[in-house]
């Protein structure tokens, strides 16, 4: 097992109307902040929960987060906390909403350009705005970690940071807020929460038994409940399961002491700030193709992948590993997800963009050994054409 | 799934040489307590090592914390802390330093009987002073939670206790402090973290396939590892899997959410504080016996048990049920760790003197449902002699 730090102090309370629990977490005197997204919080009572919750404190409400939330968008955020004197932030949403509170929090107290917490990774945050949320969205663990992920649509660039000054002070996880979700979103939390942990699983060994069995029981977790949601959407336990799981896929547990990839990801990324895909789609493109161009560095924990994960023990070692990319591929199928660039609209040529992009970007060293550049990339693109 | 709250501020800073980032965690103005058991710590080095990187900081010692840890070795403690004007602990051992030095905390700062902490099970506790902790011997997970276990001789009581504010600020876990460890201590630790995972797990079904995961891959590896760690003292990755397998046993994450035992522990402190048999050893006398004579009570649970942890399919349920908790006594007795009361000097004539004093302790309903009473852990003793 490799060296590691592990800290987490953001508080979780999970569970059944635990949006009751806001006023003891709030800071009494604070004026907040509420963050969210579209129409939907407001629809479907979340956002009148939260007000009531929140009693008499001084209110500020900004709506109209995007899916990959941009920065310009932000900064307005940022213009209003100045404006009205806000002191502490309240993300109420999923990934999205909870990445632009991260980034707004820190920008709010960055002096400088902002663009540069970005171009930094994070480094240069020495501060950040007190923020806590209420997840409507089992997908990206942002709840209950510090990393966030911006978009800036006129750069076409869509860049990740982390501070250890962004983890949510707290995160209401009510498994019921999930019921009225759009399919669509399910599957894309399930399929985003599926390669967080293939980033963190599928590398190289280390002798981390309990990293890679945790990793596989929230793998085949996933795999169980992932198509069951969509069929049955106000089953609790199946949703309340999958929220716990897509937390605990990113909140640093599982990748402590262990090689991590985020390849899928860096160029998944691009794809989206080309042409806006979702997310989690572009995942399920990249990492099929990915899996089966990288399967000499990774063979050792494919096949421990195809064994554990999906049962896989006949036949020789490439056609169990064939077998498990197969089953990948198959699971992405079942919840709705495609997963060829073409489905997408991205065409040969337009990999050219991508990879620019990916160049430009400083993404020309990605894998857990740091040796996939973007010549690799374009050669992994090209077969999921 | 039940609902939950979980929240681990403790910062781990874990691998090889972790000492050395001591420096970065303890305040630079702090007067440092450094607490600590028997001479191991010092023929070690480990002391030295921790002297060293506290560098120039005003130091003061308190050594001879003992294995369950006394309640007026601590008020010691508490006195030489006013008396220095000490403003930072740090536990240099393993679950009974760390135990001690989380009621030193508490009770340098509590105004009233000290004793009250204990009876109160932790409740008056208001503040404490913050600390940190240097692990020697992966057990307890008192490392990464907030509870704590204190012996009173004179009254023969040994009462856990626990408080938000009794979290460790940070824990080095370097696992080549194990090396030097005795075999009995690495033993007892094994069996203390497997049936902290147990006291977790098996109770009763409420549809929590991520906590079962964690629980049976944490099981798993100490099963696994824990006689290896006895043959090879110093493999490194073996001593690193178990030490982080023993924190993750009771570090609140595998029982957030689901139903909790904790009846052989408590049943254990009253042996321990009957004639001072080691804490694991009192564990793996009862926990057997209770779970045969729970077996109705935890009959699925001790289905998925024999299943998932052993490897157990075939026989009729009764059969499975007996193969696990068979398989379970042979670990111990793999350890080295003797399983019925009469091993440690316990007779039928004894059990009196402990039912009494569960009894006067209020342990009067344990268990998952709060339904073992004194006359059921009678039985359960009766059947362990």
């Amino acid at each position: 097992m490799n060296n590691f730090d592990f800290h987490n102090p953001t508080h979780i309370l999970f569970g059944k109307g635990r949006i009751a629990d806001l006023s003891a977490q709030v800071p009494v005197k604070a004026k907040v902040l509420i963050l969210y997204g579209g129409g939907s919080a407001e629809r479907t009572g979340v956002l009148g929960q939260v007000r009531s919750a929140l009693g008499d404190r001084d209110v500020v409400e900004f709506g109209g987060i995007e899916p990959n939330p941009r920065f310009a968008t932000a900064l307005k955020a940022v213009d209003l906390i100045t404006e009205t004197g806000v002191t502490y932030l309240l993300a109420v949403g999923g990934g999205s909403v909870i990445d632009a509170t991260k980034f707004i929090a820190a920008a709010a107290k960055f002096e400088g350009d902002p663009w540069d917490i970005l171009t930094s990774r994070g480094a240069v945050v020495k501060d950040a705005m007190p923020f806590g949320t209420v997840l409507t969205l089992p997908a990206t663990a942002s709840e209950m970690n510090s990393g966030s992920v911006i978009t800036h649509a006129d750069k076409g660039a869509k860049l990740p940071f982390r501070s250890p000054h962004c983890y949510p002070k707290f995160s209401i996880l009510d498994p019921e807020l999930t019921y009225t979700l759009p399919s669509r979103q399910i599957a894309n939390g399930v399929a985003d929460a599926f390669v967080h942990i293939i980033e963190q699983y599928l590398t190289y060994p280390v002798n981390s038994p309990v990293q890679d069995g945790f990793s596989e029981t929230l793998l085949r977790t996933l795999i169980d409940l992932g198509p069951k949601a969509l069929e049955a959407p106000e089953d609790y336990d199946i949703r309340a399961n999958l929220m716990w799981t897509a937390t605990l896929a990113l909140n640093g547990l599982i990748g402590a002491g262990v090689p991590q990839d985020w390849a899928s990801h860096m160029i998944g990324h691009e794809i989206t700030a080309f042409n806006d895909t979702d997310h989690a789609r572009t995942l399920a493109v990249v990492l099929p193709a990915l899996m089966n161009d990288q399967r000499e560095t990774k063979r050792e924990k494919l096949l421990k992948f195809a064994a554990n994960v999906w049962g896989i023990h006949d036949g020789d070692e490439d056609a169990r590993i064939d077998a498990g990319i197969k089953a990948t591929v198959d699971f992405f199928h079942l919840l709705g997800i495609k997963t060829r660039l073409s489905d997408y609209n991205v065409t040969a040529s337009d990999i050219d963009t991508i990879i620019g992009a990916l160049t430009d970007h400083g993404m020309t060293a990605l894998g857990e050994h740091g040796a996939i550049t973007p010549k690799d990339a374009r050669r992994i693109l090209e077969t999921a054409l």
